[in-house]
C-alpha cells in the first residue's frame, strides 16, 4: 500500500516507531496486551486519513502523529470491546484478548486503549472545543454498536442500516480525517470536505465488508464466512434482497429460529438481487468519494485519495 | 449530608439538576442505562471534594460542575465495568447493568460513560496538559483494577496492597480535588495539597470499605458480607492478620481452594489483630488528611473537609 506514494510509505514507517513507543504502561499485562492488540497487523487506513488530510496543510509530525495514534488506538479499543459482544475467537489470524485471556481482562484492556486513544488526542495541541469531535464520534460509535446489537436478529429497513454503519464505521474515518485537517490548521471548509470524504468512504468500506462476509469463497482476515447472518447481524446485501423480495423475510426469520439451511439463504440474496444492489449503493459512496475530492486543492497526496477509493 | 455547610448543600443540589440535564443520548437504551447508573443515589463524594476544593478559589457553576459531573460519571463508568468482572447483580440496591441487561450492554454503557466523562472534561474551559489529570487517573485505574484482578487469590504485601488501592480508589479521590481546584484558578502548591488530601482521603476510605465488608453483621449498600474474600480479593484485615501470624496463610489458602468455614477464617482475622492493625493502617491516612487540612489557606469550606475525615 501507498507504493505510488513514497512521502505517505515514509510518514506512515515513521508512525508506526512512533505509535510503538507509545504503548508503554507500569502494568506489564497492559502494555503486552496492547501491543499484541494494536501492533497485530490492521491495515492502517485510519492514521494514514489522518495524515494525508494533513499533508494538504500544515504537516508537523508532533501534531499529527499523536492525532493518528489516537485515532488508531481508539480503532483497536472498539475492537477489543466488540470481541467480547461478539465473542470472537480470531481476530487478524491471532486469539482475541477475550479468547486468550477472558472477558474481565479484555474490558480492562479496552478501558485503556480507549484512555491512551484520549490522552494522545490531548497531545496535538488542539483547543479543548476541537478536541470534541473524536470524543463526540466515541458516543456515536457507542449508540452504534448498541443499536447493531439491539437490533440483532431483525431486519431493518435501508435508512436504519445506513445511519448505523454511518455511526459505526464512517464516524472514525471522518473525524480521523478531520483531525488530520485540523491539526494542519486547514480551513473549517475544507475540514468539512475531508470529514465528508471519511463519512463516504466509511458507509462503502462497511458495505464492501458486508459483502464480502457473504462472497468469500474461504474465511478471509481470519472471519469465517457468512458470519454476520449466523451471529444475527443482518447486512445489506440481506436488508436489499428482502426489500426486492419480502416473501424472501419469512426464510430469514425461520434461519434466526433455527430452521433453514445458509446455503440456500445465500442462493436466494443473490437470487432477489442482494448483492446486485448492495453493490450499486456502495458505488454510490464511491462516487461521492470521488466528486468530493474534486473539491479539493490538489497537492501531491490527492491522488492517494483516489487511489485508496479505486481500492475499494 | 453537608447540613452544616448550607452553601456546599446548595451546590449539591444544583449539581444534582446539572448532571441530569447532561445525561442524554440520540439512544434511549443509552439514556436510560446512564440514568439509571448516575442517578441511582450515591453519595456524590468526588464531585463534592471538587466543589469543596474550588470553593477555595475563584468559584464558578459553569467550570466547575462540568468537572464535578466528569469525575462522578467516571466513578459511574467503573461501576459499570467493574461490576461485569466481579459478577455484582446488586448495586446501591438495584440490579445492575450486567445482570438486568447482559455483559455486552454493560460494555458499552460503561464505554459511553466513560466517553461522556471526558466531553464533559474539555467543556471545563481547563487547557488540555491540565485535563490530562483525569485521563492519566483512568490509566492509573485501568492498572489498578488489572493488578487487582491479577493477583485475586494472592496474599500480597501490604506494601502492594497500597498501590493497589491508590490507584484503585486513590486516585480519583485526588483527581476530584485537583480538578476542582484547577478550574478555579488555585496555585500549583494549593493544587498539590488539595490533591494528596484526596489522595489519603482515599486509601483511609478503602481500608474502610475493606473492614465493612468484614465486620458488618448484615449486607450493607447491596453488598453481601464477606464478599471480597469470598471473590478471592484479598483485603487489608487478611493481609494484617498473615503479616501477625504466617501460619494464617495456610488457612486462607486451604479456604480460596475450597477447604475451610468463612466464620473460622473471620475469627482468626480478629484473633491475629488484622482488623486493629487495619484499622490503625486506616487512622494513620486519617492523621494524614487532618495535617493536610492545617496547611490549606482556612475558608468557610475547609471545615467541611474536616467533618467529611471525621465521618470516615
Amino acid at each position: 500500500m501507498w507504493s505510488n506514494f513514497p512521502a505517505i510509505k515514509e510518514e506512515m514507517a515513521a508512525f508506526e516507531q512512533y505509535i510503538e513507543k507509545k504503548l508503554t504502561s507500569r502494568n506489564s499485562f497492559l502494555k503486552n496486551a496492547s501491543k499484541e492488540v494494536v501492533l497485530s497487523g490492521g491495515k492502517r487506513l485510519r492514521p494514514a486519513f489522518a495524515i494525508i488530510a494533513a499533508l494538504h496543510g500544515d504537516y508537523d509530525r508532533s501534531r499529527i502523529f499523536p492525532a493518528a495514534a489516537s485515532v488508531e488506538i481508539l480503532h483497536a479499543a472498539t475492537l477489543v470491546h466488540d470481541d467480547i459482544i461478539d465473542n470472537a475467537k480470531i481476530r487478524r489470524g491471532q486469539q482475541t484478548i477475550s479468547e486468550k485471556h477472558n472477558t474481565n481482562l479484555a474490558v480492562y484492556t479496552g478501558d485503556y486503549l480507549l484512555t491512551k486513544s484520549l490522552r494522545l488526542l490531548l497531545e496535538t495541541g488542539l483547543k479543548p472545543e476541537k478536541l470534541d469531535v473524536l470524543a463526540r464520534s466515541i458516543s456515536l460509535l457507542c449508540e452504534g454498536e448498541v443499536e447493531q446489537y439491539l437490533s440483532k436478529y431483525s431486519v431493518v429497513s435501508v435508512y436504519q442500516y445506513l445511519k448505523r454503519i454511518l455511526s459505526k464505521t464512517g464516524i472514525l474515518f471522518s473525524a480521523s480525517m478531520i483531525l488530520g485537517a485540523k491539526t494542519a490548521y486547514l480551513s473549517d471548509d475544507e475540514t468539512r470536505r475531508f470529514g465528508h470524504f471519511g463519512m463516504c468512504f466509511g458507509a462503502a468500506f462497511q458495505i464492501r465488508d458486508d459483502l464480502k462476509d457473504l462472497l468469500s469463497e474461504q474465511a478471509t482476515e481470519g472471519k469465517p464466512v457468512l458470519n454476520d447472518l449466523k451471529e444475527g447481524i443482518v447486512t445489506l446485501p440481506v436488508i436489499m434482497a428482502v426489500k426486492n423480495n419480502p416473501g424472501f423475510l419469512k426464510e430469514v426469520t425461520d434461519y434466526f429460529n433455527g430452521y433453514g439451511d445458509i446455503n440456500i439463504i445465500l442462493r436466494n440474496i443473490l437470487a432477489s438481487g442482494g448483492v446486485k444492489d448492495a453493490e450499486r449503493l456502495k458505488n454510490r459512496y464511491i462516487e461521492k468519494c470521488r466528486n468530493i475530492i474534486k473539491d479539493i486543492p490538489r497537492t501531491p497526496y490527492t491522488n492517494a485519495m483516489s487511489e485508496i477509493v479505486d481500492w475499494l
